[in-house]
């Protein structure tokens, strides 16, 4: 018998743990199938891939990327950290808690590269469309080799789709953005806050994006930042240059109007409004149709899709848990199709997924949707090889972050926590984060500051 | 017998005249085929739908308008104007000869107004994959449904193509682009002049885009342009603050160098690097590669699929004759479905193309160039009942128009020039084009200047 064959599409965090995850069990003597990993972009790591490039990149495919220059970690590496491929093993050292970007990029692509799966990722490869064949019970995956240009199919016994959910922008229109006289963007095509240096920029939203890109545009010298919420402002302390304010309601030339009637001028909009899950490349009767919550419909175990077994999602989630929690899915996806694990019948997967999202419909705060998705990660994680971590270790760091962002916004990057990973407290970085301007890798791994750059 | 069906891609200038010719067929009484055109946006128009959005748009597709905020027509009216519905008809008194997008919008959509196919048309309804059976000989095209968010098929006898080939951007790399301190983009996302209103310029490029949006860029008080050019400067008498540089090398920070050792402050980038014949939708069998030329190949007149004779292409050449050849096009396609026009063999439509071809590698100049498109489309018009008209005046008018760029960039837009359709002479517009500052529709179909905005 021919071996099998598995399509990943896309080798961000999640196709990459898919890779790692059928590697290790290889590693470990088990037969696997064989793997191609299909990735839109040149290089792998996903939205930790960073471009310059905004809209629509080189091969004329949309930009995955929804990062920035400068951007940090929002949250502790403590809590993302893989339970195989710990940050001391990768770096060689403690490092601070709340790594720039590109140093996380290291991270991912570190682990990856020794399990020497790169062999497996076709780059430059967007996945036009999937097909599922109901008599032969095989999927035909058609994909664009970008570099050749040439459109080919090919025939797999297993998809899983892995191609992310943070890089569609969700883009409402206000009155008058169509003649607003400045620049208006989705915060997907934010890139250098210098750009707006001494500006007066207007955000629109009130979750991750608003609350980083104002900070950042606030660290880099913009002379006011002004958030606006629909429903209710964020709870931080913010610096006396930024203002919060209600929804806006139009735009004139460059005067924005708000909901309470004030107004205010500003040079730059920056839509803060959230992403769509989105897979033109999937035929109806295999694509997930959800908004950002913690627990998606149709999806077994958060990763198996009910109308068709052989097809899974990887990272569908809204997310506190990340890294250790697409690892999780993965080492369970694996699993499935080693057949290591048996699916129970349609209607038990069923009442299962309306189990848990009855449970995430009663969650009210932080700490209970944190704990929602703790006891989710430790059931996958329950059902293979991935190593048990210290869930509760976990939450608990999570808690001490969010207290640390509500005293001081500003300055709760200067924290570091303890890995539940290898037991040690992590070492606090050598300068504050308002202070660092150079986000680079080698500025961050040095062991005090490096001069810093000339343009910031 | 049930009725053919006909499946048209796109709804700009191409697409609405298959529809027109299609109608004007019926109008006279033939039996038409069943019409479905597909298209991704909530409008018709093509690239003269203009919208502030970049990059991706409400429903996550590829922007398809690449036009900008007071963009006029950069050549005359007299040279694109429909054989079958003159201006004069559809504003019901002359007007000027370089009217704004809106104008040039209105008149297109008042031809298929006229010709009431709007029914014929399935907006928001992106094409995302095209497939043919040898066996029946028929297309299945696969379309999603973004209002509903559905993924459907349906069965077509005939496809046309006519997405056109102006909105997928061709966007190279600059060493430091990644890390330049100001906004760079692609002429594609370029929008409104205003925001760089006091800044200095570079732009990347020495063709329509450079030199129009360099144009507006002073036009509405940009502090300095520079365009910078591969190959030749480009030779037209430019203002003070314009300068024209060899390419540029790297970008450190705020600084441009160029290929002659000089060096500029800048705060912004434009890259008018053109654009891709890019149809990810169609199989490799089905898929037109070309650059963007006169005369691409593998199409048989222009726009048969010699690949597939019930497969058809509009508009794929670079264009001096825009409209007017899109319906001659239009016309021909009709034309060979209706079974009017019956197609040689294989080997007769390559030798046919391949002597185009030929021709066109000995063209020298642009009035070479002018000349040959219009045989082109002579030629197409001979076959069909479209209207002929007077192809002598009409290149004599692009002969003025290219010598009044010449005599001054700035001021051309204040000609006016004869219509070949009706023999009128077009009225002069009541405002010099450099002080238009209002581009809409009410101020120039306006017997007089109106105030201007307070904007600009």
């Amino acid at each position: 018998m021919s071996k099998k064959r598995v399509a990943v599409i896309g080798a961000g965090p999640s196709g990459t743990a898919q890779l790692r995850a059928f590697q290790s069990a290889a590693a470990k003597g088990a037969e696997i199938p064989e793997i191609v990993c299909f990735e839109k972009s040149s290089d792998w790591g996903g939205l930790w891939n960073y471009t310059w490039r905004t809209g629509l990149d080189e091969n004329g495919e949309p930009v995955h990327c929804s990062m920035y220059r400068y951007l940090w970690s929002n949250g502790p590496k403590e809590c993302l950290e893989f339970a195989d491929y710990t940050f001391d093993e990768h770096f060689g050292k403690g490092i601070g808690s709340y790594p720039p970007r590109a140093v996380l990029w290291d991270y991912i692509k570190g682990r990856v590269e020794k399990a020497n799966v790169r062999g497996w990722c076709r780059f430059e490869s967007p996945v036009r469309m999937v097909n599922f064949d109901k008599a032969t019970e095989k999927f035909t995956v058609t994909v664009h080799d970008l570099k050749n240009d040439v459109m080919y199919d090919e025939v797999f016994d297993y998809v899983i789709c892995a191609s992310g959910h943070f890089s569609t922008p969700n883009v409402p229109y206000f009155e008058g953005l169509d003649t607003f006289n400045g620049r208006v963007l989705h915060a997907h095509d934010f890139r250098d806050a210098l750009e707006f240096k001494g500006k007066d920029i207007l955000l629109i939203g009130r979750s991750y994006s608003a609350e980083d890109i104002g900070s950042q545009c606030w660290k880099y010298g913009a002379k006011s930042i002004t958030t606006s919420y629909r429903s209710k402002p964020m709870s931080f302390h913010f610096p006396d240059n930024w203002e919060q304010k209600p929804l806006l309601t139009k735009v004139v030339n460059k005067t924005a109007y708000f909901k309470d009637g004030t107004s205010k001028e500003i040079d730059a909009i920056i839509l803060c409004t959230g992403y769509k899950h989105f897979f033109p490349f999937l035929p109806e009767e295999l694509r997930l149709k959800t908004d950002n919550r913690l627990w998606p419909l149709n999806l077994y175990k958060g990763v198996v899709w009910e109308g068709n077994n052989k097809f899974f999602y990887l990272g569908m989630q809204d997310q506190f848990f990340t890294f250790n929690m697409f690892d999780a899915q993965a080492w369970y996806v694996r699993d499935v199709i080693l057949g290591r694990i048996a699916l129970p019948d349609a209607k038990t997967q069923h009442d299962y997924t309306l189990a848990w999202r009855a449970r995430e419909e009663t969650l009210t705060n932080d700490e209970s949707m944190i704990r929602f998705q703790a006891d989710y990660v430790k059931e996958l994680i329950g059902a293979t090889d991935y190593p048990m971590f210290d869930f509760e270790g976990v939450i608990q760091t999570f808690l001490v972050w969010e207290k640390h962002k509500h005293e001081n916004i500003m300055t709760f990057r200067d924290h570091s926590y303890r890995s539940v990973m290898t037991g040690k407290m992590s070492p606090l970085h050598h300068t504050p984060w308002k202070d660092a301007l150079d986000d680079s890798l080698e500025a961050y791994l040095a062991d005090g500051p490096l001069d810093q750059p000339k343009a910031a």
